[in-house]
């Protein structure tokens, strides 16, 4: 797959799962709503209830910027399985036009934002690459 | 959602997806099948077509042993989104009892298995935390 096929397959996506490390080189793995404007990946916070208030992906972000983002489809039928993945830099949107930007693209496409409130931060991620893989051209 | 439930949402799923990081603290992520016994969850390098035949999962656990790998169910109605995290130790399983142990529960849970061979190594990950959360406890 090429990284323009993995990139419009992830965009196309309603879920994708982030990955991100703290300071010790522990991995995290949460899903996400997202939403993605050119190679840049937005989510942010938002009032769905929480494990916690202190989330770790944002303090995993804040110390270590190296995230990755995957979209996938799981059948029982394995020829059509595939992936499309997404490797970047994050960092934490607390406020100003990034935070209302993100906002914005997340409404625009979750009718869900209209009920469920978006509170941030955003995890603002800059893709540097991407990658996908289809059972399908195996 | 309690430790107990995130393991047994956890071991109805087909999919997980499995976060490594690399010396350098870089995150991966990829979708495996797997089975879970106990508190141990197996993986392992089949013939699905790769796009490498050097894997970046297995070169990473090498470097790194903390893996996590995540559970999730996503829909429209948000009201019913839940997600289940396996964090833990990883090893990798070239050969011995271990794989021959690995192949087998995998084959036994994905019949699939008869057609697509399994190759190995196996990813053999002893899990020392199970966290879940369910919109519905929120």
């Amino acid at each position: 797959m090429t990284p323009d096929e993995a990139r419009s397959r992830f965009a196309a996506a309603r879920v994708a799962r982030l990955a991100t490390v703290d300071a010790r080189g522990t991995p995290h793995i949460v899903p996400v709503t997202f939403a993605l404007e050119g190679d840049r990946i937005v989510t942010a916070v938002d009032a769905k209830p929480k494990r916690s208030t202190r989330l770790r992906r944002l303090g995993n972000v804040a110390a270590n910027p190296r995230v990755s983002l995957l979209v996938d489809e799981y059948g029982e039928d394995w020829r059509h399985l595939w992936w499309a993945r997404a490797d970047g830099a994050a960092r934490i949107g607390e406020d100003g036009p990034e935070l209302t930007r993100a906002f914005d693209v997340l409404r625009d496409r979750y009718p869900q934002y209209r009920t469920v409130e978006l509170v941030g931060p955003a995890v603002v991620v800059d893709v540097d690459r991407w990658v996908g893989w289809s059972a399908a051209e195996g």
